[in-house]
């Protein structure tokens, strides 16, 4: 069984930046949409645009066979999905549940048993490409789960992305997002540095920038967030907010499966003093802040 | 003036895994070419090219018009260039000297110094894009010392790299070479954490790779540097030993300049921890030892 147009109706929880583009995409592609998000004018765009409002998780959970969820932290997975009034209680044998939220690998395995349990397909598939992928439907997406409920998603993640790798059983697709967002950590908090010597060196930045995304140096932060941080533009395309929630989750995995990882934890303590700067609402590239003065 | 196989000398000093491939470009480009280097079998693939070779920098100086060298630590650069029998001291006025070791910023400004004050035009033009950039003649080259210096080597840089930027007063080079093994320093760290975090979360390492190599986290060291990893091939594109070198000369700059670069210093540490258990002459991928155990 694969999800088509014509046998599905799609549920989407949650149209803030991302899921707002990803969730359009379905419904260009002809797929019957419902909608839910916690500020209903957030999804005016996709009502207008021809989607359904439901009142509730319940509700949609009732209405769909395929439902999608992106939301802010683990606290809103949990409560989405096993909350009274949530997905797994409500929602029609055979229903594949997808939470596409960056969120607990610990979480989505519990998701996962209590779906099961009540005869439900649950994945985790958190995306990696930020709002321009999310816009352009070119996402990584990271998928966990069982492989009968990846390829009977397929055609449905197929609209919103163009890497899209299943890693094995439930939790896999958070923990690959969470080795992902290790990366990145690293990596802006070397361009940032980078920049910084580069500018107190007194040389000109936009020239630096240049010979150094030229050679081993080469990143997609250096290309797309260095330019940004010179410009001295924070808007978010990813927020530092959730980027911290994001490496907290990482690293209390890292500290259960006894991995020591000091970058991690210092690029984490970096992003936290700048939200306690009064960053937290900025984008990742704000980082640069902190070392530039 | 500019440097073409007509009116040319060039010497080069050093011709190790990226000298000897340099020198081979300029040779085949049909520039008439000297060389010296410590050790002599070194050369001969060079030699038996049609190069010539020189007893020391003394007698390399005064044979040739544009010198280049690319020696392994500031002392050999500074004992090529300051020494006695060194290049300033012995070459003809009006020549180049051109030095494309990574070394400090402060040498290459003393060095131009003495160079101006007997008629000479030194610059500093390190390189970024390892073995295969030299190879392939794909370098990035990063030129400080004067314009006109610059514009007049600017032929011969072409036969070499890709990306040739001119960087400002004399150390400039050096100090954008420092910004480039600052982000690289880091961006290593977090190639290594984020595959050792999969591999300990039972994740197929493969998969990881390719999910995160098409997002935000996708780097020059994930890609080139990542596969190596995993399969256990730590030989040397790129010392160690060298490595932690160019990060003592970007943490003394950083120091003096008063920035804090936390992350370089992390670094910097892990190498040295390395190359302590051994890996002093493995390549910069071989960090993933100390986390994957």
């Amino acid at each position: 069984m694969q999800y088509t147009p014509t046998n599905t109706t799609i549920g989407f929880i949650g149209t803030g930046v991302m899921g707002k583009s990803m969730a359009g995409h379905l419904l260009k592609a002809g797929y019957p949409l419902h909608v839910y998000t916690r500020t209903r004018a957030r999804a005016q765009d996709l009502l207008d645009a021809g989607a359904t409002w439901q009142q509730t998780p319940a509700d949609m959970a009732r209405a769909c066979n395929a439902i999608i969820t992106i939301v802010g932290f683990p606290a809103d997975v949990e409560s989405v999905y096993l909350g009274p009034d949530g997905l797994v209680r409500n929602a029609c044998r055979g229903s594949h549940l997808v939470d596409m939220t960056t969120s607990s690998p610990q979480l989505a395995g519990r998701i996962f048993k209590e779906a099961e349990a009540r005869g439900l397909h649950a994945l985790d598939a958190p995306v990696s490409g930020g709002d321009v992928g999310a816009q352009e439907a070119r996402l990584s997406i990271m998928v966990g789960g069982e492989r009968a409920a990846f390829d009977a998603m397929l055609p449905v993640f197929e609209k919103m992305g163009t890497s899209i790798v299943y890693q094995g059983s439930a939790g896999s697709g958070q923990h690959t997002k969470m080795a992902n967002q290790i990366a990145i950590a690293c990596s802006v908090m070397g361009v940032c540095e980078a920049l910084a010597y580069a500018k107190k060196a007194g040389l000109n930045p936009q020239s630096v920038l240049e010979s150094v995304s030229s050679g081993s140096a080469a990143s997609w932060q250096l290309s797309n967030m260095g330019p940004r941080m010179l410009a001295g533009n924070f808007a978010p395309g990813f927020y530092v907010k959730h980027f911290i929630k994001d490496l907290g989750i990482a690293l209390s995995s890292a500290t259960e499966m006894k991995l020591d990882t000091p970058g991690l934890s210092l690029a984490k303590s970096l992003f936290e003093r700048l939200a306690a700067q009064g960053g937290a609402d900025d984008g990742t590239q704000a980082l640069f802040r902190l070392y530039d003065r």
